[in-house]
């Protein structure tokens, strides 16, 4: 079958067989780069020669099952495993195919306020286990409790773009140069989060350090940056307390950095290799009778 | 003497006399609308009828008096009051004119991470209190402990400037609409504000409370109000167990919400009326030699 994790800002495609993974391919062309939701042509230009090839099994995850994307796939509530998404999948019409949707999850926290997820779901199903706390950062960091290899619950913080807005649209914007992040600076903001304030106070000290010269352009990046994963890994932990390792799903830079944060705040951490969006879409295939 | 409160974005003047003030008047022109850091011309336009008419003594505080202002006002450290303040004035040179400006204060919180203030020192000062816990709610919002009648030291939380980046620069501008503050959702914000999670959680809830319909445009943006200024509050009042009533200086609207915010998180709120960076000014004036 065709996997397809199709987000806001990216597409992926997975050539998948009986043997693993084929083939894989990625473009920029997320749904939000997609007008008037023209998404079967943008397809067809993407994946156009596998369904030539033969294939015509096209399973796909992500924002493309959103009410901006091509179906709506409504959210199902957690827990949930593959059997209770595979069997809430949305058809799509593909003239020469079979396609299907995969459904974001939903939830609440402890509280009641509640969570989306959409797209994380397959990559956390991809990984098999039967019970973990995992953590997908990004601009929405997703931290997810794994039992019986079903998701029994999970919690969003904004980290990735309050990063982008705060850095970018403030007076701190002034103060930051881009550059990769540098350990020690990048620790500093992973202690201060420890400290009492808070964070809105806590982001103050980026313009006075870097006004005294503590902190330089590229150093005062690195400890905004660990002032917002400290915080959130220092939240996150306190809510788990009793979990093992945390389970890092995502982009290898940025699992390295969480993967810090979290020993630092206490924890324990262990980085995922692989392409987990592929491995859930697979699994969840196996489920799909697709005649 | 005149009176001149000079800020990044906005130019107050107060003609000021023996009885108090005489007259008031403000402009769009902060020192970030001013090219090539021309202010004379500016100055003159704004109150050169003030000259003009026999009045040569001018004392100027705020941003005027930064890096990028007039004439660098280097901070003084604190514990400052109106005789340390009036002993740093940095004298400026304008043709038939006598002129100062007022310098920023420095500090540190309870960690050692430096404090900055330019402008509301003045403002403070000018209330006269010898014992408060104050607070100026804005962009970079000041709790500022006066003892004896000086500034012993001050704490900033990023308040305004975060609610402008979040609101306007991540997913949470598609559930924000720009509409007076609803009471009952800013109160909901103060709330939440106290539950486990953190900020960065907290601020993914607007976004989940507008997509279930729990918050309409102008309920998400008045419950971001309320989450932001409820974790400045909780943690400002945390820092001040012992203090009597947070007096609020500053624009009428915003020191209603404090109000609110502080009272609803356990403390006890006065607003102060009047116009304080004048008070000050004239305080300040008072101890100045013009000769």
């Amino acid at each position: 079958m065709i996997g397809i994790d199709w987000g806001t800002s990216s597409l992926r495609g997975f050539r998948l067989g009986a043997g693993g993974m084929l083939d894989a391919r990625e473009a920029a062309r997320g749904i939000m780069t997609v007008p008037d939701r023209r998404f079967e042509p943008v397809l067809r230009e993407f994946i156009g020669d596998w369904l030539d090839g033969g294939e015509d099994r096209i399973l796909m995850s992500g924002m493309i099952g959103s009410r901006q994307g091509w179906v709506e796939a409504p959210y199902i509530p957690c827990p949930a495993g593959l059997e209770e998404i595979a069997a809430k999948l949305a058809p799509v019409t593909i003239p020469g195919a079979r396609a299907f949707i995969v459904p974001g999850l939903s939830g609440a926290d402890a509280q009641g306020v509640p969570e989306v997820m959409r797209g994380e779901e397959t990559q956390i199903l991809g990984l098999g286990a039967a019970e973990a706390l995992m953590c997908l950062p990004g601009s929405h960091s997703k931290w997810a409790v794994v039992r019986q290899g079903r998701i029994a619950g999970f919690t969003t913080y904004m980290t990735g773009e309050a990063f982008a807005a705060l850095g970018a649209h403030t007076i701190l914007a002034r103060s930051i140069v881009k550059a990769p992040v540098a350990a020690e600076d990048f620790a500093r903001g992973l202690d201060r989060a420890a400290e009492p304030g808070g964070l809105l106070h806590h982001l103050f000290g980026v313009r006075t350090l870097g006004l005294t010269g503590a902190l330089d352009g590229a150093g005062a990046r690195s400890y905004l940056s660990g002032l917002l994963i400290g915080h959130e890994a220092r939240a996150a932990l306190a809510a788990h307390p009793e979990r093992g390792p945390v389970r890092l799903l995502g982009d290898p830079g940025l699992c390295d950095l969480y993967a810090t944060a979290i020993r630092r705040c206490g924890g324990e951490a262990a980085i995922e290799a692989g392409t987990a969006a592929a491995a859930g879409l697979m699994r969840i295939g196996e489920l799909v009778s697709w005649n």
